[in-house]
């Protein structure tokens, strides 16, 4: 018998709703009249306490998602003749339709890795094409922190990575979707791993941490900014009422609510960890170092377990599925997918 | 001496605020997960509204933003060696830098208009190249309604001009950034001038009607339909949590608010052409039909007003200058500039 | 009845056939083995010449058309939300299906001109959009030097374009597909229409002056160089067997014969010009400066004589036909067309 | 002490010169004025001749090189948001310069193999995303025959991936830069290993088989045709004075030149194969079954064979290189290889 909770969303922190203090901050800034497409005190507010994070060079642009974000932030670095090494695993590789070839027209060379990181190990062999004019020219190698396989890059792996990259003239790039999530997991300011850890350009990413939706492209590296406005508007980002994308932020980076919004995720991951620990039918794919656990479950069990709760199966093939936390996850949702997934393996 | 109320707004409609009942519905909508990308109810609720709008054979796609709307829509209708005729004063000619060109790789044509609008003589000239292997075939024909001028098409213009255009195997595109207005304006449904005329593909704005940030890519066409969920996630255009978007179509399309938005606005602006009908320092650059007036005035009557009041010079050249009103506008406000008007005129 | 000479072929230079220098030259490159892709010793020998012509810091690239010469060109100067100013009648505007938007994503802006020339009056008000950032950002001007229309720029009317081009930060580049006729009507060295007077990439065709097929990029500012090995492998230009192009670029350059081959077209076309002086029911529709001639005939004379020689029409509503002469192209022929053209006219 | 023969060349089939045969018909098409473009007898006996190879339904466009054809032959297969599946060895995928990803805008998805070869098993897990509006959209699959590893598909081998591609709704492109060693190898019929085994759109290549520069992209699927006149412009592929590249391909398909040019070349790698077969420190990297020779060999024998014959290194890290023989390569040039192996071998 399913426990009696109302079944729980675990399948992505997008499927969470609005933070009340983001809605808040939307409807605050609804009044009357202000200059569109950012000249507005709410934008000027959130460039302020993104440069107290990010640093005083760093610049940041309101985009509308994440792909957008990506693919006009890689836009600032590369020629078409270019192209990106990324993880196989990228959602730039696997999950944005093709966007960064359609509109920037460069290569995506994927990588395969274990664990969804890359280290200059994986870069350096793919470097021998450098200068030979029949091969596109890898300049920007991009990373995603938290990692899509919910694992984190420590600093130390981000400056050694950036220094193998910056030492070859080529340029890293960030996709920060859970940015937050790191940086809550790994102690850190968001500024360690980034700006200080050599990230030329970064997107992130606010919609899966309690905003209604708001992305943004941070450009760390000054010599890449100078074209942004415009590859934001040619990249169909730019959003005339940019108040209320802005006034999320302003939340989101007031007295740390972004921390706190993705602490909590994480720590309702490290429940849901703890509480499937000794099950011997289950085990965990990969390390849990965010707002995501993918555990390998017996097939009944998955079947079992989706009656009951929204998730997604990762790998068929091997039995993996992911269960995602958000800010909004309550420690009753967790405890019952625990139970659960508990009952369902001593169905098996 | 400038008159004692605030200095109003007239450089854009998209300088004005969410109308209360769109944001009481993005407030409504915040009630727990909800699944991402469209499968939520609010989705399916703006759906149905718009099949009841323009006819159970189309399908709605929410976009970000008007740019992002136009060039998706066009996507589904080009062939990259195809190429859009359309004015020269067309939003997607002037004002997306380039993003048709950059995302589809197709040729824009622009055609010298006087009033904004195209006819089948404007056309038909350019259709001589078809076949001609060495030359962009013209294959679509895109018009605004209402134009960047303030003019509207009635639905015979229309009509007319999608049967010159269908007869030679082209296809329609209309660029509804203010179609509210146009249907309010002549007393037309949203279909009649859409739909019914002939229109394929259709771009639907509400950011400027009373929407945070909400517009539409509408397949009138349904042979044209199927490939829309790939490209909009290509062009960047698919927002996560889409409800919040989907809940502002929703409120707007619920009672009649989008007319009566555009109803408002387009009052307005013809209590300014009231206002200042009979001052001889005065004349109207294109007819108002809509909620945008182009009036000529002396150069040092625009450097005066233009300290009183926030709007743009159209055509520095000629002396004309763009007052825009919004569902905001207030009768103050616009007896304000018509009072400051009269009083700048009388100092020339 | 018509002359007894061969109908002879005024429809495009490009359908002469290859001058016997040229094709001796190829034969001649046929000796066993030779490195591919350029590192061969004809290509070597070319590029000497070409910097014998041009200047020492300036760096030809084998090309296979003139649309690849053109849009490898002008990869070199442009991002993707930067714009081509045009004359409306360029070669790249109409007769290289959007290969420049498709390839370069990038917008032309046709300008309209009476002669097909453009000056800096013509160029000068599109660039008010300079950093508007909803607008696509002129960068580079395009010319066609002869132009389309048999016109030619004189070296102070393109450099005085070049100066205002440069002074806005723009960039100049010229299509060259018939440079060599322009060089010599105006009598002067490749090097005064180019280098010194500003030209910054030019496309340089050999096609059309006795080449097999055979066109170069002809990179003029080398701060623009660096890239174009690239990009002209990305842009499918690359010839393995370079050496066999890279023979007729050596046997053009090398004793004149470009200006030879160049010189006898030109004369031909005079000849006619002459020929058909005094006819009163012919008049020339642009001034005659290279191998083309476009006279104004009675629509009665235009079919007569397309029964006897091979032309094209160029604007049927004027009845204007354009007659293009080659370095094939006999006085015997001529003098046919001559005389079949007052006979003609003597019918109607 | 080397052989005392001239260094013969084995880096690759396009470093040889052009046929005797080939010369001569481009000789013999320049006999005064022909149309342009293709409506010349040459292009018309060639496509004759390329309909009696390939069959009655297909349609050849000749083409300037192999990417240009292999890109504008993927363009009349794919939307923009579709993938094509390659091997991770394509040389579309490594040698093109992304020139794919730039002309096309879409993803190329590389998957690694043993031989160079795709099977139906190395296909179908990647068609799970087919229907996931996020992912690129698989819909080619790209082989090469003869494979860039120097291996060939059998008929039945190309059957059995056309059946599982076209039973899935993907098509198959072919790119035959080297087709004709292909069907010499197999002793096959050209159209039994393309028309016959399920191909739809084929990349025929000629410069590395004897020719000056000519390729041809087939459409041997006619459901694909209609738009590759405008796609071939488009894509810089438009040959002027196109009787000299259709002339090549006349010369070439006449009495079987292009199977004796190929039998030839093949038959020197065979020679080459038994030389070297009994050598112990000398193993095959890849089966010979073309004109191409993959040994891996000791270090010492690598550097030293290179200061007498001209070849690349394919595979550093194994020690493995690269001999490819032509029409050219003589007897005497493959034993001086031979010769010269044994003795550096004997050196070690």
């Amino acid at each position: 018998m399913p426990n009696a909770t109302t079944p729980a969303n675990f399948a992505s922190d997008n499927h969470a709703g609005v933070h009340p203090a983001v809605m808040a901050a939307i409807a605050e800034a609804n009044i009357g009249d202000a200059p569109a497409y950012g000249a507005d005190r709410w934008t000027r507010r959130m460039n302020d306490l993104f440069r107290h994070e990010f640093g005083a060079e760093s610049t940041a642009y309101v985009m509308f998602n994440g792909t957008g974000a990506n693919v006009v932030g890689l836009s600032l670095m590369l020629r078409p003749y270019e192209a990106v090494l990324c993880p196989a695993t990228a959602h730039i590789n696997t999950h944005e339709c093709g966007a960064a070839e359609r509109f920037l027209g460069v290569k995506l060379i994927p990588i395969p890795t274990e664990d969804g990181k890359l280290t200059a190990d994986d870069i350096l062999p793919r470097l021998s094409v450098l200068g030979f004019t029949q091969a596109a020219q890898p300049h920007v190698v991009s990373i995603s922190q938290v990692a899509e396989t919910g694992t984190c890059y420590t600093p130390a792996e981000i400056a050694a990575l950036a220094d193998a990259v910056h030492s070859r003239g080529l340029l890293l790039h960030m996709d920060g979707a859970r940015l937050a999530n790191a940086a809550a997991h790994l102690g850190c300011s968001l500024r360690e791993i980034t700006t200080d850890s050599g990230v030329d350009v970064l997107t992130f990413g606010a919609t899966k941490n309690g905003a209604l939706g708001a992305e943004a492209l941070v450009v760390l590296n000054p010599s890449l900014d100078g074209s942004a406005l415009f590859l934001r508007k040619q990249g169909m980002q730019l959003a005339s009422k940019m108040r209320f994308v802005a006034a999320q932020w302003v939340a989101l980076l007031t007295e740390g609510l972004w921390h706190a919004n993705a602490a909590h995720a994480n720590a309702m991951a490290r429940r849901i960890v703890e509480g499937v620990a000794g099950l011997p039918e289950v085990s965990l794919h990969y390390p849990v170092e965010s707002n995501a656990v993918f555990p390998r479950l017996p097939g009944h069990a998955i079947a079992e377990l989706q009656r009951r709760h929204r998730f997604h199966v990762w790998d068929e093939a091997n039995g993996v599925v992911r269960w995602v936390t958000s800010f909004e996850t309550t420690k009753e949702e967790v405890d019952a997918l625990i139970a659960d997934t508990r009952e369902v393996l001593s169905l098996g």
